[in-house]
């Protein structure tokens, strides 16, 4: 989740915004916001939020998971098709190929250029603490105005320089009903994460990773894409009290396919809920737009549903979040 | 090693290609890239090269070398400042920031935007086997005209999708020598390489990845940017025929600060030879323009100097190269 | 006429191919090619072409025409929205705004980017002579192989960097046929030009500045976008042996709304055959996507429909083609 | 003038503010921005400021000058080589040559790609009206908020869609002091520009554009390029008390080669203050980074130092400026 607008100065929500009844009041998503804030948790110069969740042992641990010795790709390839869900669509250009260097005698190189927004729909991404303010406040009460023009002064990309390793866990909810995917505008609730852990013979965690898969991406392969924001049909995603859940079981970063959340929105006034308790009230590592389609074919061989996972965003000073390829590690 | 040249039109060989003595002759070096040329090793179509060497054993066995949790960044913050090492620097504009979303409610986003050359001597990145081509031929005897303005028909980096996981092993050049960093044009040898393995208690092996280290980002930290092409004062890589060693060793990658050639080249005609054997010849998994100053701290405080290393370029179909953040894993 | 793909080696011409009846041979084609070739009349080392026809009399002409002195933009505002005839939206980013500069006292800066093809069915945008190929030739017979991943050698777009000076003449067929615009796939014939020409009290001569006007843009702003390509609607054009009149007339540059083609084309095996026609045979100023809207009502105000017409390309060493802003002087 | 910076987050000024001695106090400055200010001149909703002295009148008068019929480019070529003085260079790269769309059949074609931040010492460009804030004011009284990271809310360059067309008025200082080119940080005072009047025989009246010559671009192509800004040699131009004669004069529009500014500045605390004081007071149109070496051979061989100009900037919703190519026509 992360881009808002469709081109410029037109805001897809201001377009088209669903009028789906609210299912949490203003009010009782500010009193879940409270329950979930991690603002002060680690200290008033806290940075990384719930990544703290995970220590030296959960790694150690994660590095013993790798058994069969298969990496796996868990993002999308990079998107240069402008479509309804890829408004900003990367550019890639070639600078040299190998037809001209010949006068310049041996090796011939050829070369390429890349320019991207660090977020949307079709490019798998992670985002900074930064990337998301609520009434004013960033992750650990930093006021929105330490984001300018500029970039922001902290909680960037950099944060996460040094890698995010980790056990993952895969709750795969199509698996669990049974269906290639969830509809957009679907909700998962605690109930059915429950019985997916269930099914799976995993439990999510201290300091793990939680990959969540709705089936988004599947649907955009067999049916195409189409318009998932809030002037078209939407996505499927996680219900708001979810995170309840997530805070309590002291998860550290969550990896959906969709963005995590259900859109249309079920909360008043609030047009993306789980980020903003993910991000903003949390601290916790987000990420978005990922693929599961080659992951769950590799669980079902190994049949085990955790496994280590390693994310490396790009060093960029001043990031509001990265293009990156999450690995797993079986 | 990559970018030629400098602005559009002036190569920076043409303009100053330095007039050292050849210690190797153009004959030499065509005997040498035959005796170290895995073409048809591996089979016809064979696109991975020598990333065939690591095997799930060796992925195991480096998720086994977990043990101290720690995990840090082999990659230079990327850089967007213009100078003698940086003439295309990367681009990065904020898109949106909290200041103006307020209309829509709540939350608020900020977001920017990225763009670059997916090499140059600032930017550390990872090389795909199209990157290279010698006397017409790309690894695996492809074509060079396999690669047009659309990009490579085959061998992008897509290649690598599913990341790089295996043992690192670093080398250090300047510690063995008692010294912060080795001079530009200066080129390390078997002998020397091999006294290190002994000091560090190491020995590169089959399926490795090749961490090599002659100070080159310390030596910028501490003197500020130079220019280390051809019509500059170069840089210290390795000799051409260290890569005899590294063809019977069977390493798999290779990890240098600068790019691993040492420029200006010690072959007759050839500007990179280092990079044209382990890329056209080898097969090799090729990266450059890491750093190691943060690596070598922990190496030193953990009294070890080998690690896992996940490399995890980013999903780009046609790429020829790519940005990323390699992770060491302690 | 420019984009020919959709996305990266999804071409839209191999996607969706109408199977328009042929309405010439390929053959007629060729010798149609043959008929308004101007290669070798203006020396074997011309780059100018069908612009030698503007004399300095024809140019001290176009400025007798300045009379009221008004000016108005033929230029479609620069587009960033991405759509069917726009996969390949310009960005825009702010650098700075006034926020954060007070650190360093007065006065504030604001600053911001663009990034953009040079050619596009949204961007008005002038082509270079470089641009189009036809049978492995550009115009004056040079080879396409002039043309490497580093740019053109010769006939760039900075061939016309000293912009372009002359006499505007405007055919406007929707006010001729007393319609809103042209349907896409309709092809105007000379008689029709000529109809106009009468209804309107000029003639097309020697040195003029053609602009031609179907409804293009009008229908886009009361329609909305649509796929002008060859896997969609198309778009409404001349007929291709309109540019034997052309030929005939000395025609200097010709301006249309949409590209001047008729797609689909109604020439065996060749897609935009006017284009190739003006560009690659006779070497003419070719531009296209402008828009009409607000100069046709000066023209009607004025009731006149010539103007000084001034063409100002970037100056771009190596551009195939520039954005631009063509202005009407009246 | 625009680029105050250099790289991200190290401001030039700040990084090595010249000490000259401040020949006017910031109280002065003051004064003598009240004395030229056009606030309200032309209503409280105005946004052409000083272009609104551009009558029909003055454009018919432009269109008259034009006898001889020659154009000459006012731009420098746009310069993708980083420097001195071109820390963010432009780019350009090619996105697709006639090398693979042979298999479509004819023709073939080339395109290519530009980005450019629209502002920067090597780029010609023109500044819109939103580009310069003076204590937290735009031209006419408003708020530099209405600039956020989506651009400007009024005032952007579109307000120049149209383009700007009048009578350009050359005064040449090295010709008047027989010299090949002004030094860095020489100002250039109303008696030396009225001196240069008589001698070219030429008055700058009501609606003029002034086109003004400091020999800037000769000196960097005879003596390549340098660091110009206030952390080093500076640049040649006006001195602030010469914006006195601009506005009595009703100038209309300024073109420099350098940027008209005198850097490093003599006003205590303003760092641009020919700029702050032609924009955000007067509403004047300003460009900089032109070249008229090209200009003065023609000025010579017509004897003459007044001709037509037509600006036209591209037509870009919410740009701050826009490289162009400036046309002077005779």
């Amino acid at each position: 989740m992360n881009r808002q607008y469709y081109g410029s100065g037109e805001y897809r929500m201001k377009a088209g915004m669903k009028t789906k009844p609210a299912h949490m009041s203003a009010h009782e998503f500010d009193e879940l916001f409270q329950k979930v804030c991690n603002w002060g948790r680690w200290g008033p110069n806290d940075e990384r939020g719930a990544l703290n969740y995970i220590t030296p042992a959960h790694v150690r641990a994660a590095g013993a998971l790798v058994h069969s010795g298969r990496s796996v790709s868990l993002s999308i390839p990079i998107n240069t098709v402008a479509g309804p869900d890829n408004p900003h669509p990367a550019v890639r250009y070639m600078v040299q190929t190998h037809d001209i260097t010949y006068d310049l005698g041996e090796p011939t190189f050829c070369l390429d250029y890349i320019a991207c927004e660090c977020h949307g729909d079709c490019h798998t991404h992670i985002d900074a603490l930064c990337h998301i303010g609520y009434k004013g406040k960033l992750y650990n009460a930093r006021p929105v105005s330490s984001v300018t023009s500029h970039g922001p002064t902290s909680m960037d990309i950099t944060t996460y320089a040094h890698g995010i390793v980790g056990r993952g866990v895969l709750l795969d909810i199509p698996r669990l009903r049974g269906i290639k995917w969830l509809e957009p505008g679907e909700a998962v609730t605690r109930e059915e994460l429950e019985a997916a852990e269930k099914a799976e013979g995993v439990r999510l965690g201290e300091g793990d990773i939680f990959v969540f898969r709705t089936g988004h991406h599947r649907r955009r392969l067999e049916l195409g894409p189409w318009n998932n924001g809030y002037d078209g049909e939407g996505k499927a995603g996680l219900h708001s009290n979810v995170m309840l859940m997530l805070h309590e079981r002291k998860v550290a970063a969550f990896l959906p396919d969709g963005d995590g959340d259900t859109v249309p929105s079920n909360v008043e006034g609030v047009a993306y809920p789980v980020h903003t308790l993910q991000i903003a009230a949390m601290g916790m590592v987000a990420a978005d737009s990922l693929q599961f389609e080659e992951l769950v074919r590799v669980c079902e061989e190994e049949k085990r549903w955790e496994f280590m996972v390693v994310l490396a965003p790009l060093r960029l000073p001043g990031g509001t979040g990265s293009l990156f390829n999450p690995i797993a590690i079986f």
